[in-house]
């Protein structure tokens, strides 16, 4: 198993690996994901399985007969974010071929179709929306929507898809396909260290949390940083830095996380007081209710500080996703297959698995992160955790798809 | 004499304004800046002076022998910030063609020949280095390093020179021209409300603050905004914000001022906890030693707080101008002539003043502003503490140039 594993793995690490930053730059549409692309089918023909790729640009590795219904669908996506690691999408994919050779060198037979799934532009690196491809197939994203993103240089997403060869007038829902699958079951390697910390390699997925994106504007006057004595200040660096320190406090408080990443000033110069200073707040939480207190509490806290500071706060919620909770019947049927220890953990982070769990009985896998590194070059997954993996992934696969 | 400094006011207004911010854009050797000059040059000939433009871009209006020597000279400079207000510069050449009209109304005979100065690129907002025409005339700023100065489209400033018609091959140190001064002042709107504080409409520079910018970079791990614990965290964005607030509370002791109003991140996303937060600090105070302790104090405050953060901080003085204090026997002769009650204050900016007065005796008068806001549309003085600025200039320049 560990051999096809290694074979696979080795193949896809160059492709679209930034030689300076050793991250991977593999953007929806570009030569990077052509090459993934190309890659994915190769993977498919070496195993005889009928690739194809539908509507919305996510490819499907079929073995068995695509129409027949109730259908077993592993995978997970290719691209990458902007120097990301090499385990966040790729491991779920390579872990499914390499389950499939577990399952034929087990001897298995197959009583419903599978599928190896490789969805589409999952990390919105180049339009700026994530799970593209899983969006438009479960509806979530109208085709109007879709022809109207666009990437840093004015290029939109019909036009990329054309450039790398695919028809994008075909794209929108794709009830009849989504119908046709009876479980998704996405692997992935964690995004933190619950594994790590509970000496676990593998673990279940409970839920996605609830999460959201604010933008917090602070605004202020725009003045000279040498001249202008600071009793006449309306400084909102100062609001903005005040509202950073309560976010991270009030999401210890609450067991929930809060992060200012992004921040744009204007006019951000270094003799200048800024007029304006944005800051975009990304919270997520265990459930709806420490998420709506994590918020509160710093806007509160920014409100308070802007009334000392002489600044206006304006706060704009920019995106929302409820908990998703992934089906209990599924989960519990996982659980008997792994055996009743294997850990049950929550996420942060969104998945095409999230998005296709509207319209499908779907589960995640997590494999142990011993740093809890991820979207950056130092991602990793240690060989053993990936091949018990993968090992858990066919059993998955046996107890599902097998009689 | 208000009438001549209105119509020279209004014929200046429309130049290089924008008209969406309302705020002025005349940056050095653009075509906003070729029509101030072309201002200069007409209302130098509408008074009979001998309008020259020097080797590094300044220009001088002459009335009488200006190789004699001991000239008295006055001026300021017309270019501006991005979007910077109609005061800072214009103020004081438009006070000091109103002022020469003046003293012609009041019969004045000169004794020393007189010149009215427009300094080139003050302001620095275009290649990033204030005050490049009085450097280059001082010799404190050599040609290889103002051949090496580049814009933000990578023209380079003696390309710009030559493409405004100013011959870039003769920029370099002008002792002789500056050896024949023997007194430069310049007139300013006041970038703060020290003389609204104290009543008064016109003021006398004792000293500019010493001034310094210090690049804060403060490196912590790109990491998953949504799956990262808070525990496993290394967020340089905490860092920052705590040092933002160090820098105001220290200066604030200090009876200094510092700001942060500049900052970049990388990668700068909504969902990544930042790899680097890099922070500029502008400060200044009214004597080295104060400005020594605010810049050990916020040092001290970032490393505290890198330790709880797990973060890298690494100061690097980016600038620094030591204290420049104007010429005292020049300052009180104006003292003198202005009456004992005016009064003498610090400032926070740097000027062409300040440059030249390491080679030629210098002082400087401010007019009041209201507001104290500068660098901004909204910068403003009254019509009448305008007229009483013209009437000072006036004097001071009778004082020192009709025997």
């Amino acid at each position: 198993m560990s051999d096809s594993f290694h074979r696979m793995w080795a193949d896809l690490a160059p492709v679209g690996r930034h030689p300076d930053s050793g991250g991977y730059r593999r953007y929806a549409w570009t030569g990077a994901d052509t090459d993934c692309r190309a890659w994915f089918r190769a993977q498919a023909e070496a195993r005889g399985l009928d690739c194809e790729t539908d509507r919305n640009g996510n490819q499907w590795a079929w073995l068995g007969d695509r129409t027949a219904g109730d259908a077993v669908v592993t995978g997970s996506h290719l691209d990458s974010v902007p120097d990301g690691g090499a385990f966040d999408g790729p491991l779920g994919v390579v872990s499914s071929f390499a389950a499939l050779d577990e399952l034929r060198r087990r001897g298995a037979r197959f009583t419903r179709p599978l599928a190896v799934a490789n969805f589409g532009d999952e990390e919105g690196a180049r339009f700026g929306l994530a799970c593209v491809g899983s969006r438009l197939a479960a509806g979530q994203l109208t085709r109007e929507a879709a022809f109207a993103l666009r990437d840093a240089d004015g290029v939109s997403l019909p036009q990329a898809m054309e450039a790398a060869g695919h028809d994008p007038e075909a794209i929108g829902p794709d009830p009849e396909r989504l119908a046709g699958i009876g479980a998704f079951v996405e692997l992935h390697v964690e995004q933190g260290r619950a594994l790590d910390l509970t000496g676990d390699a593998v673990g279940v997925a409970s839920a996605i949390w609830p999460h959201g994106r604010w933008r917090f504007d602070f605004r202020g006057e725009a003045n000279h940083a040498g001249t202008t004595r600071l009793a006449d200040r309306r400084d909102p660096m100062l609001t903005y830095a005040e509202t950073v320190l309560a976010a991270r406090r009030e999401a210890e408080l609450a067991g929930a996380v809060a992060t200012f990443g992004k921040v744009a000033v204007e006019p951000n110069g270094v003799n200048a007081i800024p007029s304006l200073v944005r800051g975009w707040l990304d919270s997520r939480a265990p459930d709806q209710a420490a998420l709506d207190t994590v918020l509160a509490a710093v806007e509160r806290a920014a409100r308070e500080r802007a009334e000392r500071d002489g600044t206006d706060v304006a706060v704009v919620r920019e995106s929302f996703t409820p908990v998703v909770e992934f089906e209990h019947a599924l989960r519990d049927e996982i659980g008997r297959i792994l055996g009743g220890s294997v850990p049950v953990l929550g996420t942060g982070a969104g998945h095409d698995a999230g998005i296709l769990s509207a319209s499908v009985p779907t589960a995640m896998l997590f494999v142990r992160n011993p740093t809890g590194v991820s979207h950056s070059p130092a991602e990793y997954a240690a060989e053993d955790d990936c091949v018990a993996g993968v090992r858990a992934l066919a059993d998955v696969l046996e107890g599902l798809a097998c009689g």
